[in-house]
């Protein structure tokens, strides 16, 4: 086995920005936001389907079925694959509810208005526990991430009109929260 | 000057895809899609910003001013960075217009509706040429990639009323082109 590279920061040629770079073999790890593609998918009865998570982090806490977008993949196809692999559930996508930087872990997430394109679901493997919640079941404290605080909110504010433009995380965009206004 | 690694496909312990890795130190290198953000900016007349590319790929095309998010920003800071880096303007955002996946090229594209925060504009060092166009004068048959086509025809569907849900890419989602409906 190889040693693990050790990086070190530094500006390659023709760049203009710090990035990791191995001393040993000159490789340069680009570090990129990566993106995240999730959906608050409702019944018919207007419940909600959450995930208690069984990895790190947060494990124990209820969340949206979410992930990471893989190559190849456009985000609406990441989103329904999330859907299967941590609630089995086939979903069909109605929009785009949501974009959510998270500037301080490189993240951004697409949230996606959804709702069961099939009947049924239940845990995938990095799941404990999927369960539909009515709005007032939902249980805000024990819930995993700030982002999905707002992904319930927006989508609760939308209740079951037109999608409105995205929501944006209620910080640090220089725009006034989860609806921007018109020109 | 080391080597330049040559990276093979292989499985990580723990993972269940195949990542390019470095068979000399072991690096995986993840490939994950890039975001891209930009934006769509008028000016008071109606009229919209173009940039000329100066550089490759299709280097003296049309594009808006757009380009990669870096790590540490919102997709709204990313978008008036580009705007500044591109085309010397100062631009404030109404929502997000658009959220466009390449996926052949890794690609997730935040696209704005914007309008100019201060007036002027100029060719930063990546833009060979930066102009407003009205809609008739737009030159469709030079413009750099059918992303800033779709962009364009959703900025124009939309108007000046309120923004609707993001426009999606026009094929391979599952989702019925540009304007999803309602549930
Ligand atoms: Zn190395
Ligand atoms: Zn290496």
């Amino acid at each position: 086995m190889p040693a693990a590279p050790r990086f070190v920061r530094r500006i390659p040629e023709g760049d203009t920005r710090e990035r990791l770079t191995c001393p040993e073999c000159g490789f340069v790890a680009y570090e990129n936001p990566k993106v995240v593609v999730g959906s608050v998918v409702a019944a018919a009865d207007g419940r909600v389907l959450l995930c208690r998570r069984a990895i790190a982090p947060r494990a124990g806490f209820w969340t949206l079925p979410a992930g990471f977008l893989e190559m190849g993949e456009t985000v609406a196809e990441g989103a329904r694959r999330e859907a299967w692999e941590e609630a089995q559930a086939r979903i069909a996508l109605d929009g785009v509810l949501a974009v959510y930087s998270i500037a301080r872990i490189g993240q951004v997430q697409v949230i996606f208005r959804a709702r069961f394109a099939e009947p049924g679901f239940a845990p995938g493997p990095e799941s404990l526990e999927t369960r539909l919640f009515a709005w007032e079941e939902i249980p805000w404290e024990q819930i995993a991430f700030p982002s999905v605080h707002w992904a319930l909110g927006a989508w609760r504010g939308a209740a079951t009109g037109p999608l409105p433009a995205a929501a944006l995380e209620p910080d640090g965009t220089g725009m006034p929260g989860t609806t921007p206004p018109g020109l």
